[in-house]
């Protein structure tokens, strides 16, 4: 800083005005506690830990008992080298630089990079979107686009069809929730029914928006199912100290668990809405990750069902569903797109969230191209067909395979209960760790679970979270992980590793 | 819905399950007061009444006095036709399709298609990111760009060197300030010191964390200027009424004023904070965006520079400074990011804030490698630095060359007071409105601005937002409307608009 630059600034006060003693900084106590209670264990003690031995090894590669860091604490398929779908691409780059439009498709197709069919989606995205990807975007989402996903949902479930006044085109599945709690939860005394195990985002929104969480649990021993008898016991027992049970969430296939629910069990979700009044938040974000002929089945579509076979009684009940393009094939993460349905609110409710989401003014354009791209994939006769539907099927069995292979490892391992794989991306095993190992945690002050998957991580790299980040029945531990990291030497490594905790530790 | 798919469901309940009244839906009185209470103009109700029109005109071109719609309430470049930087674009479609890459160099020079230069920003860039866009990176952003961030700041401001620590890459600069506020509003006798007129982003946070809004006016007679002793005397008032000013918000260059701060208010707006404790947050995007010879002036360069003059003085002072892609030459509104630089915190505080972002997991890593983009542009010697050049020097010629014709067109017009335009994208000038249109706004229940602006919509098709969207000294009445819009016909129609309004209304 030249002195003649400062200089100018000499002048300017006065003794007078510096004549005061500086305020302190602002501590953790003039913060939100909302805000500083919330927490993420996805990306928490645990991961933070994993980066700082990443930057060690990158220093280092010989300081660690493992040359590389296995995210699977993370639901980020593209971190772990799968490719995305080509089709998708060629798309999104067409989007990004409509001049690749301007050359012909011939001397394009002698470089073999963009199919025809890849040209001709990106003109019509890019007419639904007015022209530019870097254009503000209407605060719903292109209107264009919102009827792709209409035209979507309407094929999925059959029934009336779905409409794009009915869709909102957002930065992912979690910033639909988050608005959406955000603008549902009225004060202290509203209650959120949440599973447990969930996935952290429901609890940390809790915190967030001063609410309180009304936990369910899932039945670990029947494969994380949802027992609707629970959640209704968990509703009248909240009514009786004054809270307001608002908002029933429901994940499926479920994160961590993977579970998949059953129609009868969605049946029974939508009777408790309709009975209580409790607007339903479905997470549907995994509903193309699913394994061993399991089927899914949309809130949605059960709704309107039992609208129709029993007239009066479930037309009240509220519903928002959501999916992201950050999961199944798509696996686009980092892109940040997804969409939201809701279907039976009132004019004033659809209103005042319309307000909300304006305030953000839109989504990111290329993340609302990218659901179009999901929702309405390369048909048969189309040209990038085959490719594409190649690369999805290579996906499904990738992901299949190592779900299997994780889980069957586990079942041979002393002191892991594993339930068999149906959907998402993870397995959530139940922990049955020795006596020695309780006292150690304890003596550290972590939780067991904790300690588990920190001695994991440090031993081989592979970065977990400990199911006390997703919630679980107390006096239970468990670890979530993903299968999604290629290759198996990482789940031998974690073999090793086990074997010798239990050995380190048995009782 | 056929039969049989309905019929699985029949058994599914008992006669006593259906025996319930059905809950009545939520009504506005269940939500957060917090959001409804929330207002955001700039997609308010003129702007969707001009949608409705758009989809009239879409339907039938001739029923309206006009065939088109021009958007002149927000500042959306490429929605006008303001073309996006070739350079970036070239950048980001090899990033959305790294395929490209594999082609060679000649093949692709022959289609003239991608520069050498952003052929290896792409790649630099994927090594950074770590391989695909597809994968959610790192809550703060990525590494190797939030350090090309750091340097344009060292750059900018010369003095000590920021540090990729202190950044965060967002979801545009509004997810920065929401989030950041949200974690300092911890309860209702918070304030938020918020300059008036403001973007209104600000009131609306206040309203959405439960905060106190403390306005502070802006000087209309000198230009807009800012008045330390008016924020001074509004800090002291609030402390009078128990409420803690904790939050000082600026926006510099201004929105919807225009108005650029001199280094010494900026020094006397870094004296309050350091006086009474106060956070600041300074909303600089449209830093880029300055006509007539006046000189932008970061925060953080002004307060180093005063903690260098007096140590121990200022040394206390936390700033965040915002920068956004959606405006200056890169108008990339639809790609989303921005970032912020957090500096003075301690270190509780940024453990806070890290928690809360990690909570969204990351921002869209397309909008983060335009960030890179627009803080590293081509340089002289680079093979795209003539026409990158160009194209902005375009874009900043074209916007000083419509905000003063439209500014000399307002001074020619009856009614209309407008200060000289500095910066931004936005005039915002006075309307001094006949008192039969202030009678007429009466009867119709709206403010004599809205009254004024809605119209100005329905007669030309020029979209507007009503001073009052923004804030203003009670009893006065502006507009603000941006300048972006190509060609002169528009212009001329507000003018002959203006003139029949004021024939029709003259007292």
């Amino acid at each position: 800083m030249t002195m003649t630059h400062q200089q100018d600034l000499k002048g300017v006060f006065t003794a007078k005005d510096l004549d005061f003693k500086p305020a302190g900084k602002i501590t953790k106590k003039d913060l939100n506690t909302g805000v500083t209670k919330a927490e993420y264990a996805v990306r928490g003690a645990i991961p933070t830990r994993a980066d700082e031995l990443k930057e060690e090894l990158k220093k280092n590669p010989e300081v660690l008992p493992f040359d590389d860091i296995i995210n699977a604490n993370i639901g980020n398929p593209q971190q772990l080298d799968q490719k995305p779908l080509t089709f998708t691409r060629q798309v999104l780059a067409i989007l990004e630089y409509p001049e690749i439009l301007r050359v012909g498709h011939n001397e394009l197709a002698s470089l073999n990079l963009f199919s025809r069919d890849a040209l001709e989606r990106a003109e019509r995205l890019l007419n639904d979107i007015g022209g530019s990807i870097g254009a503000y975007s209407h605060s719903q989402g292109v209107p264009g686009i919102r009827q792709t996903v209409a035209d979507f949902i309407t094929r999925r479930d059959g029934g009336e069809p779905a409409t794009p006044e009915d869709i909102y085109l957002t930065t992912g599945a979690s910033s639909a929730a988050t608005s959406l709690l955000s603008l549902l939860c009225k004060d202290s005394q509203t209650g959120l029914l949440i599973p447990i195990p969930q996935y952290p985002l429901y609890t940390a929104s809790a915190s967030l928006f001063n609410a309180q969480v009304l936990p369910y649990y899932l039945d670990e021993e029947s494969n994380w199912s949802t027992n609707s008898d629970e959640i209704e016991k968990v509703v009248q027992d909240a009514l009786k100290k004054q809270i307001r049970p608002s908002v029933l969430i429901v994940i499926n296939p479920g994160n961590p668990t993977g579970a998949v629910l059953s129609e009868e069990t969605i049946a029974r979700i939508c009777l408790i809405a309709a009975k209580y009044g409790i607007t339903i938040i479905s997470d549907e974000v995994y509903q193309e990750n699913i394994f061993n002929d399991v089927k899914f089945h949309s809130m949605k579509k059960v709704l309107r069902k039992l609208q129709h076979l029993y007239p009066g009684k479930f037309d009240n009940v509220q519903l928002a569903s959501l999916h992201s393009i950050s999961k199944g094939f798509m696996d686009e993460c980092g892109q940040r797109g997804g969409y939201m349905e809701i279907i039976g609110f009132s004019q004033e409710i659809r209103d005042a969230l319309f307000k909300l989401m304006s305030i953000s003014i839109c989504s990111v354009v290329t993340g609302q191209a990218v659901v179009d791209l999901m929702v309405k994939p390369p048909q048969p006769g189309d040209e990038s067909y085959e490719q594409d539907h190649d690369e999805r099927l290579k996906i499904f069995h990738e992901m299949r395979t190592r779900a299997n292979l994780l889980y069957e490892t586990f079942k041979e391992l002393e002191g892991i209960e594993c339930q068999k794989p149906q959907g998402a991306m993870y397995l959530f095993p139940r922990l049955v760790l020795p006596k020695k190992a309780l006292c150690e945690s304890e003596r550290l002050g972590i939780e067991p679970d904790e300690f588990y998957c920190t001695s994991l991580l440090e031993s081989t790299g592979i970065c977990t979270v400990p199911g006390s980040g997703f919630g679980q029945r107390p006096g239970t531990y468990h670890v979530r992980t993903t299968f999604l990291a290629p290759g198996t030497k990482w789940i031998q490594d974690w073999k090793e590793f086990h074997q010798d905790f239990f050995s380190k530790y048995r009782n």
